[in-house]
């Protein structure tokens, strides 16, 4: 099997890798020459079997858009993308419709793994017509981990259900660890009876109920820097749990920790005070005479 | 009727004038000899006419103990005692059995109102026997608001009472100010839609759904000082609310907004970032190699 | 003045009565003949003087859009148009975009107080141009409370401002009224301490620092109806609470108390039961054996 | 080795089992003769050698304080009683102090594991003095998962340290049950989108960041009652969980997610709704007139 791939950043590159590693041929191409196997999407077609198939990986939005209306332009009927990015899953409405006049298919792959992928194989959720997935089997097969497929794959549902699915899986994700780490500001806090924070949750990666492959990298983490010394408590979030909550608020399914772990972001990210809190203090001021911390 | 009062702090000292105005006699109390109207609580107890009714407005916790163990071994069978302060609900308890062998009788006052009760009067909620609440009730009534009676003093039930209906009302108060601070938050963000913040907060003044006292004086709050520039978003404590959090779980009744609120304080105190955030900042670096901000 | 009127529900039909008795004229329209002035939009805009002012009171959304579209096809330049329903500020961009080819010019305004504004006056937050303002300005002050027209009356800035700042209003209102829920059910269940709930409430009214309109409805439910009996805890919301979190989330916003007020709402309309607390309960029953409870 | 084991429960019985698997001797005492090796703790104490230990694995609270004040009176120093139950820690302070006298020894376990440990091993954590550490050190091994030591054993701290690492793994477990919960029941809400919510879950198994044993329960139980039919959204508490937060409180560290989970909780075991939401359903119907849902 030969394939295009758009998108050689960090996960796409990895990506590319792991697919030629399972005998999968790959052209690859990104804006960047350094890494580009050709110079232009056009060649990039051109350079692939029919029908052809185009995995998409680059950041979600505009700039997934731009890809699949310039792919439009130049694949056939019958050919297939596959959009494997962080898209919102209406998008994959969108995008979708935007190729169906030309008898191009679609198909829309929730990838997760991160940097470990490229070693361990991406867990995979996928939505789209059975035939298109049938088609691109052979990708998923390298591209998610060894065991069983069932236990890295699933065929989600039609158009937009891997990109779903993924959503909701970085929803859960968020929730996750903001658990592990409540527990952690907990441990740590109380120092003067837990004398060993990164031992105990090394402790806990076998038997316990709370193991899992984030407390894991959790206990990586800490080896490394145990109290966390050279890390800001500052943490960006990228889209799919604001989704998520979205997603909740628009069919009355409450998510109050998943919407937790996104306001604590959103707090951690406010180095000049919370704007809430200055009217916290200000009101707590006028009712209580409560002194307020003067801004120096 | 002739009372003593001990502790003249800012809230004592308020009451004591507002007693005064009132026609009730005070012999007032406090460490600070500059404000205080005996050198002793010996010589307040002497001072009093029987039953002696002394009104204790001193910290919650080991000061409070500490005064009605010292009035215990002063005053006399039929003496009342009330203690006005913030004390948890368990601690009445605890007071009133100390007292309770030589007769001495106990009733509890949960007190709001801040500096402004000097002049609008304090809304009172006391627990306590029935011919204790009618003994002291020309004091409720000299501290409590103009108005019917029942709109800003309650007999809320048996010794205890008083303060756990406060540290309710406490716990109310903070997830009530959190609620307008998140409103001020956003439309403060806004900025390119909301073009003036405190006018709106103004507007909500009559009328509307939310009106309130709080909102009040975040109007007031704003006048002086619109967009905050001069509070630093830090806001303490004070016990209430973490009760109220305790009580909730100890009932295994749901308080999300309560807790939300304390939590938000806690999170408020940390200048140099939450711990937790770092754990999840470290947690997003080793999965998906997000980079994390240094510490310089 | 003579203004029209469309949609004369419970909200409109208040309207056009306090209207009326601040000396407004009114030209009522509603689908239903027996509250209607006219027998159509048609009829209403040809009774009135130029330039025509007609303040919309239909929900929110299609209906909203529809009226808009209808009247676009009736009025003339320099006419304007209110929306007072419970609109998203994002449908005046658009709104106001599909008027103002003809000239017609647009304003939007957020009303609160509910069935109590016929007789104590609405709050007023309004969005426009200020020619716009100014011209329906008879129309506010006959809308709005008795008091200082800045106390229950803002320009809160340009088109979508007022339907902005009604937005965030009603986010803190679910808040507000949480809050009070919370600890209305921590006294409730505490009856072995709290011998009069609604008592309690009641004396919250005068010098606390939590009275409040909402605080006075309570306790008028609470005298109404003590303990709630005839009524099930089952919460609608109406759509504002849900955009003010999304605009919460688009703006990195921490909103927990607004949210945590909406997930209750969602958890409240549930009668068979939360899907995610059945997760939960199958999984401590895999890991514990913990008993579940069977359905019947 | 040789050890007394009081309690033979679901836990003790298992652990029993586990112990004499792996070459531990072990005289079991129960209330329940079916499953006791000896009629009394008495006979217990008499059948160990010296130093005994004896591990008691009972419900937390007043039967362990019981079992151990029984074992105070037939121990004699240089003993070891280990609590292996779900004491909170500060139950340890207390129960050493108690044997202290007699010079009898201390160690508290926190035991991670359900139904599962006896198969699996049970996650260990332990608070003490290292040379009772290390005298149970062969016990420990037994109990623990195989693989290395530190991903199964942790000796945290000084006494108390054991039960305050099982604490915040529990409410820790809390929030990641209750965050797959919320996934789940948003996947299972668009079922227009998702066709195969048990098999999303079975996908995530490898590979992806949300991989965890918990999450491989969930499979297991979807698999066995897709839907959940036959199970109710009531979900019961232990009591670690309420002692995280209140431990979180009393250390002013913000557990958003975790207290989220416990009052998820709460809601799921008010059947007949919940009294905050009738209060908000009160007040909506007083402002707005919005219709409630009548009690039949």
């Amino acid at each position: 099997m030969h394939i295009g791939l758009v998108g050689l950043g960090k996960m796409g590159n990895n990506m590319r890798e792991r697919l030629r590693a399972h005998d999968i041929e790959v052209t690859g191409f990104d804006r960047n020459p350094a890494v580009s196997d050709v110079s232009s999407v056009e060649e990039l077609v051109k350079a692939l079997p029919t029908p052809r198939i185009v995995w998409i990986m680059v950041p979600a939005g505009e700039v997934t858009t731009a890809v699949v209306t310039e792919l439009a332009g130049l694949l056939e009927a019958g050919d297939l993308i596959i959009d494997g990015g962080n898209s919102r899953f209406t998008e994959d409405f969108k995008h979708s419709a935007l190729v169906a006049d030309k008898g191009i298919e679609y198909v829309d792959a929730g990838v997760s793994g991160g940097v470990w992928g490229l070693a361990n194989g991406y867990g995979l959720m996928v939505g789209g017509h059975k035939k298109n997935i049938d088609l691109a089997m052979p990708i998923f097969d390298a591209l998610r981990p060894d065991g069983p497929r069932e236990e890295g794959f699933v065929h989600a549902g039609e158009i937009g259900a891997g990109h779903y699915a993924k959503m909701v899986h970085n929803g859960i994700e968020y929730a996750l660890m903001q658990a592990y780490a409540e527990g952690y500001e907990l441990l740590d806090k109380r120092d003067d009876i837990i004398k060993d924070v990164t031992g105990t949750f090394k402790a806990w990666q076998r038997g316990t109920v709370v193991r899992s492959w984030l407390l894991e990298l959790l206990v990586r983490a800490l080896e490394q820097d145990p109290e966390f010394k050279d890390i800001e408590g500052y943490v960006e979030d990228s889209g799919e749990g604001r989704w998520t909550i979205e997603e909740a608020l628009a069919n009355a399914v409450p998510v109050p920790t998943i919407s937790a772990s996104i306001f604590a972001r959103f707090v951690s990210r406010q180095p000049e005070g919370s704007p809430a809190m200055k009217a916290v203090a200000a009101l707590r001021n006028q009712f209580g005479g409560h002194s307020v911390k003067a801004v120096d």
